[in-house]
């Protein structure tokens, strides 16, 4: 299978690479970490085994021409290259994979080819890109895949057969939307509190959080609690069903992976740009749109706007 | 809620009674039963309770108007009067909930309503209808319910909640489409070979089996066998991943059931026209358009043709 990798950051990366082991015709675009993957490579850290993979190397998305999956791990803050990078890769039988993180992606890329054509990738990973072509995976690795607005198709059930062969767990969704907001129950507090939660707490001082703070303190927990409880009922407005049993479930699964920084953290302690707004104001948009009161996500947003004032 | 319940059959009937006992706006449409039920109403016998319902009678749609659902429950046989019978029920924002049997039915609402008002609801229910308005409740009764052609909506749960609340088991599926196969890998073979069984099995004397005759049998259970995953290999060439364990599975569950008359087997006792198309004609057509190999649906088929020929 002929596969455009777009984004070969630590997601991008590590997906591409197992796909290339497992002998897939597999294309990085790459900029800046060019010259280093072309040379040596894309080295794995994990434990499940280290590995060194050789795909192929393109500067531009020319070289690659059309694939038969395009897998999209650029951060969302980029997705305005969407139609520069995207259309020389895509053909009318090529699947285009979001691997991308919260709401609205999947969108975007219908605003380019048709909807038939895309797929949402819920990545559940905990990873780390070291240094160019270097990436550390620290636990999991299951993607849930789904097809945009429509329920999963033969070629869904074929792309996550490339990926199991190649040693991903890859679970295959009816419902891309609910497994999106499902994941958000997760993401919302834990990469926004990480970032933001002293905001929102009297008296504390400016500081990241860790999971493992984060749920260490009865004050952070109820936030987390909170939020969690707001995004189950945003989605249960639009129709998904969602029990409240999962934001209990979800805080005693985070308790046992100890001192995880979320990617929100990851980014801002690095300075990049975060994912504000698939990570959180659409989701708010969503609400809003739902007539949901969302008071902590309000003001977790609210408090990401002004840190984005102060940064820029 | 003000529901209208088009064909009140024993499937019609049970599930309108126990919405209207549960204190819903129940309206039956009627022909032949009308005077009996509006003197007597709907009188259900049934191992969880017998209890008599009083809905509401109505000779033509028009005395019954616009409703808030419209439960549809005619024989498939009689789709034809769908343009006739339903206008006056549906305004946009009417839930058209099909409860028939087999493929098809969906895509025949969806040419006189909006795809988006348009549900289904696959009964496993086992019912009689002994006379005008006496129903005989025999076992199970779930319902699954889903949107057609997409992803449940906040009024798919609302339906599914009245449902319950009036007592019937509802569970809401992400994927109509996969349901009606999965149900289809009991219905092809059991409605099927119940009927016309004997004509696949050179030297047999042509007569009717119950579910127990047909698995009581080495030569019939490998038929039902074959067939099952027939359907399994249809469904998973369009995409429905479904199990080759399913066919066991449901062969055990058959078991359990005793002497049991599949509802095409009852239909062809009583010389009443039998759900062809719905049941294997449009299966059928979905294996040859997806270029499935189906020898034991297409010899079923050739059957049940020749079978109506003599018949009519």
């Amino acid at each position: 299978m002929k596969i455009a990798v777009v984004g070969c950051g630590a997601v991008g990366s590590y997906y591409g690479a197992m796909l290339s082991r497992d002998g897939h015709d597999v294309h990085f675009l790459l900029r800046s970490d060019y010259e280093v993957v072309r040379r040596n490579g894309v080295s794995i850290r994990s434990p499940k085994g280290d590995f060194n993979a050789r795909p192929r190397c393109a500067r531009t998305p020319d070289e690659i021409g059309r694939s038969d999956v395009v897998l999209i791990a650029l951060k969302t803050t980029a997705n305005e290259l969407f139609p520069k990078l995207l259309p020389p890769l895509v053909g009318p039988q090529t699947a285009v994979v979001t691997l991308q993180n919260g709401l609205g992606n999947e969108e975007q890329l219908a605003r380019i080819f048709p909807a038939e054509q895309i797929l949402g990738g819920l990545c559940f990973v905990c990873l780390n890109r070291i240094s160019p072509g270097v990436i550390h995976h620290l636990a999991e690795g299951k993607i849930v895949l789904g097809e945009f607005q429509r329920w999963p198709e033969p070629r869904t059930h074929n792309i996550a057969s490339a990926l199991r062969h190649a040693g991903v767990v890859c679970k295959v969704t009816d419902n891309l939307a609910r497994a999106h907001w499902e994941k958000l129950v997760w993401n919302i507090p834990f990469n926004g509190l990480g970032v933001a939660g002293t905001y929102l707490v009297p008296g504390e001082i400016p500081r990241c959080l860790t999971t493992d703070q984060l749920l260490g303190d009865a004050r952070y927990e109820s936030l987390v609690r909170e939020l969690m409880l707001e995004v189950i009922s945003i989605a249960n407005k639009l129709g998904h069903d969602i029990s409240s049993d999962l934001a209990d479930a979800q805080i005693e699964r985070t308790r046992t992976m100890g001192a995880y920084k979320a990617s929100t953290l990851v980014d801002f302690e690095r300075g990049l740009p975060l994912e504000l707004d698939s990570l959180f104001l659409e989701p708010l948009r969503c609400a809003q749109h739902a007539g949901v009161p969302t008071l902590r996500l309000e003001q977790l947003c609210r408090v990401f706007q002004s840190l984005s004032v102060v940064r820029s």
